[in-house]
């Protein structure tokens, strides 16, 4: 009678479905890369989910399966898929986060505002876009992107003649114009297979070195102007793309006042970790509820302001207790979240978030406890 | 490096201290008196809590146990605190809670207000007791007791003589009068080792058939003129007890106004579940924190009001996928809480929380979502 929700991938983010299970008495099972992994706790196999048999077996114990990650081989997700699964988001959905060319493809076909791009197989094809795009320009590899790994900015070709010349028969890559932001946003949506779709407030997000480092919700000045856009294009995409589940569209706001996709994710996302105590219902609760088709909670927030500030990389001696009763002490308000991942440099192994009246103090308190960790 | 906790027994209790220790980056582990249990996820060992071994293997793989129940025996948790194993709240406080002559004898020592009570052995004494208190009076087995379950109101000493006669030498059954009392209040309380006492609003509770039905936070009405009261109370006790993790003082506000101490039991409590999504730190969380000896999180709650309302029973069909959905359907706002036990007349099974800005509304909430699983 219970309802069971496998997911793949043991990560933090199957971690974080943990909590939201427990509460709903849904059963969380978790295929996990390895042992010790931060889903652990609901790790009842560790296997390839590049095996096809191995995900089956673990598929057949539970009503739905889903994702901590994007990059389970779409052979294998619709292997699952002719043997009955149910698989949430499925693999035509999956398919445009797993690969970039096809996602700028269906977007731009969409009429959803992206930058301006190209799909490039070789060195000649890269510098004429070059040469019409102001001499620089970011490339992407197609697949396998991830925290700033497979993005590079380029001045000419010769930098990414690596990629070139790894790249197979009808393969390519992506470039797209350096686009002059003002600042990167992100709308945090949720859809379910019966259709209902629901958002959060579209939220700020300040990267590092690639990587989410910090996310101001709802973003600031963004409310009137920004929302109903960033809304609509989030809309736009979880529904023409038959996403199921989690979806996260990172956006670029231009200095010339534009909203551009810039990538998007089909799982629960850094930019929505804020919603585990910032909103009446956080993106992993309502990761469960849509994968499962249950009606989905409210996304407002519970305080006017949150502000979340990932822990990254940790303090170099490993020692996580000192920090922890140190940000403990210090900010009492400031909700701390780790991953249960051994500190190494720039890995994220937790987040605060804190939420309040005053966007100054509550930004100071998430990045103060943050900081207890860098020591 | 990671902290550990111990949780001897697998019900809800434990189960809702999964998600703040998944937060907070502590493993936990349960000793489950059966497999299945509510905190099945996190039980690591099944065994008799009541046998010495049992329990010390399972606390020598942990940094402190703590208690999902009050029902481990005075030698088991003197024998582990022989063999140096960190035990919160310890055996000393813990008597207290396990015996409630030994509660009323020390509370009306350190001069806290408590009913009328006395110590009786025997059927005369109790007698002597009715003509003295109006002919009806509360009588209560020291020992046991939970849920409604150990208490009977009496007019004569014949309603209790089979607990009489299973008192075994030296025993005796507390009497008390029959408070008439306006409403049940509750004072939540936690301290940590190393002294420091936190409390949360006190809170107003309503039983039905001796088991808690619902909670309003805070206490209505009475945050000027009983806060302060039900506050010095919980303070005293926790601090002259020397309980360590979460205090639930269970008071009487009376007709005439006085505040009258009922029950006290030494772990998270029924009437403050309401804390995990009406307070910026649960008492699940703040309890973890209490027995690590890590400093204590925010007891404010983040929205004027909360209500809790159990859910006792469940359908009859023991169907709970219905009307979770009904529930989640017409109620988004409602926080939705199960806990993997399967449903029985009586039963608590899970619990929900509504908060806002309007106690009738949110109120209403509570009440219509926990009431879908009446059916």
């Amino acid at each position: 009678m219970t309802l069971r929700v496998g997911v793949i991938g043991g990560g933090q983010l199957a971690r974080m479905m943990i909590p939201p299970a427990i509460e709903l008495g849904i059963e969380i099972r978790v295929l996990a890369e390895a042992e010790g992994m931060s889903a652990a706790l609901a790790a009842t196999a560790v296997g390839d989910y590049t095996d096809l048999p191995t995900v089956l077996a673990f598929a057949r114990e539970v009503d739905v399966v889903t994702f901590d990650h994007e990059h389970v081989p779409q052979a294998v997700l619709r292997g699952l898929v002719e043997a009955g699964v149910a698989v949430h988001p499925g693999p035509d959905a999956l398919q445009y986060a797993q690969d970039k060319l096809l996602m700028r493809s269906r977007l731009a076909s969409l009429g959803v505002p992206v930058p301006v791009w190209a799909s490039v197989s070789d060195a000649p094809a890269l510098d004429a876009f070059l040469a019409d795009n102001g001499g620089r320009a970011v490339v992407k590899t197609a697949r396998g992107g991830y925290d700033g790994k497979g993005v590079r900015v380029v001045s000419s070709s010769s930098e990414v003649a690596d990629w070139f010349s790894a790249l197979a028969s009808g393969e390519a890559l992506l470039v797209e114009e350096l686009v002059d932001f003002r600042r990167e946003l992100s709308q945090l949506v949720a859809r379910r297979p019966s259709g209902d779709v629901t958002l959060w407030p579209v939220v700020e997000s300040t990267q590092r070195d690639g990587v989410c480092a910090e996310v101001l919700a709802p973003a600031p000045g963004g409310s009137s102007r920004l929302a109903p856009v960033a809304a609509q294009i989030g809309t736009t995409i979880a529904e023409s793309l038959g996403v199921t589940g989690v979806l996260a569209v990172e956006l670029f706001e231009t200095v010339d006042g534009r909203i551009l996709v810039n990538e998007l994710a089909m799982r629960p996302h850094n930019t929505g970790h804020w919603t585990i105590d910032g909103s009446t219902t956080s993106q992993f609760e309502q990761h469960l509820r849509a994968v499962l088709d249950l009606p989905f909670g409210a996304t407002g927030h519970t305080a006017p302001w949150s502000v979340m500030v990932n822990i990254l990389g940790g303090p170099a001696s490993g020692d996580l207790d000192t920090p922890l009763r140190a940000a403990a002490a210090a900010h009492p308000t400031a909700k701390l979240h780790l991953y249960g991942k051994p500190p190494r440099p720039g890995r994220k192994i937790g987040h605060v978030t804190a939420s309040g009246e005053e966007l100054d103090e509550v930004a100071y308190v998430a990045r103060a406890a943050a900081a207890a960790f860098d020591s």
